[in-house]
């Protein structure tokens, strides 16, 4: 197997088991256990569950930042920029729930200087969000007091999906990201709701 | 001391680990430790870790559930209703973030009956919520395609609240409470905000 392949294969392995029993409960013998690999192996491929847990969390957050860069690209208007963020933020939540997850739980498992580099980008992504509230408030598209607490509420409702969601479930993930989108757009006040997948 | 306020005490000791380092990473010894109470003497007022999980899992519902009733028995027109209910909802969830945290994160380690009980619980504060929309819709108040889809997103939105509210952040709790009333009726498509306590 390649070493890279195998490293991968390490990181999966303990987003599993930091989602189901935490990250302080797992030990690297229980991540070697899950795929078979003694201890000695497993530390030619990582150097430390810190490193897995710093390495899962970035990977999250390079994702949803260059998701949410990619959506808001689709478009110059305002309305449908914040629509096609709102889905793609719902979308990441809903096939990643494990790394949602560890992500909002084991911040605080991070050491330093790490917990402050993924804090950072947090608050850029919600930044960008923000952004978005202010210009389309300043455009008079969009009408809200606190665009800050209004991006707070949309990252929040999205996050709250890879907590419910199932893929057996009824809604499916373009449905929940579609209402999302509309969602977003009547919390910030917007008059219409433009470009919505199913025609609205 | 009276048996009572050393149960508290306890519970709060236990509440607070919880939420600092997990229910599987605290032990009965950790919960003594931090009262400055012995293992023999601890266990005279309660009989498990798991207890005292239970009793802070069922008050935290048991209080969300009255705290919903009482908001949603102040009026019998659907829109302040739903501002109400909500309202409580986020003044929960910014006076019990810990409660918050421990509720959302150790489900999964809730011993049966006991998990399903609360599962049920969560089910029907839910639920109190949906069926407001959806009476909100057949009246006309309301405009929304799923009354499931938008109580979830309505609730996690508040819940989200207990994870970045701080007392001496840039918003008070009446103001968050207020912007999520707002919120809420302009999710589930309300024409009017009616009942805004800054007189929106």
């Amino acid at each position: 197997m390649e070493v890279v392949d195998r490293r991968n294969e390490i990181l999966r392995a303990a987003l599993e088991l930091f989602a189901a029993k935490g990250y302080r409960s797992t030990t690297m013998a229980d991540i070697g256990l899950h795929l078979g690999i003694r201890g000695p192996s497993l530390y030619k491929h990582i150097a430390s569950k810190q490193e897995l847990l710093v390495e899962i969390m970035q990977t999250t957050m390079e994702r949803l930042t260059t998701d949410h860069r990619a959506a808001v690209a689709t478009s110059s208007t305002v309305d449908v920029q914040l629509r096609r963020a709102v889905e793609a933020h719902v979308r990441f939540h809903v096939n990643h729930t494990d790394e949602a997850f560890v992500g909002t739980r084991e911040i605080g498992s991070l050491d330093q200087p790490f917990r402050r580099k993924i804090v950072t980008q947090r608050s850029r992504y919600e930044r960008g969000f923000r952004t978005l509230i202010q210009r389309g408030s300043d455009e008079g598209t969009f009408h809200v007091s606190s665009p800050r607490l209004a991006s707070f509420a949309i990252l929040d409702m999205g996050m709250g999906v890879a907590v419910w969601y199932r893929p057996d479930g009824p809604c499916s993930a373009d449905e929940i990201a579609d209402a999302h989108g509309d969602y977003a757009l009547r919390l910030v006040g917007a008059r219409d709701l433009p470009g919505g997948s199913r025609g609205t």
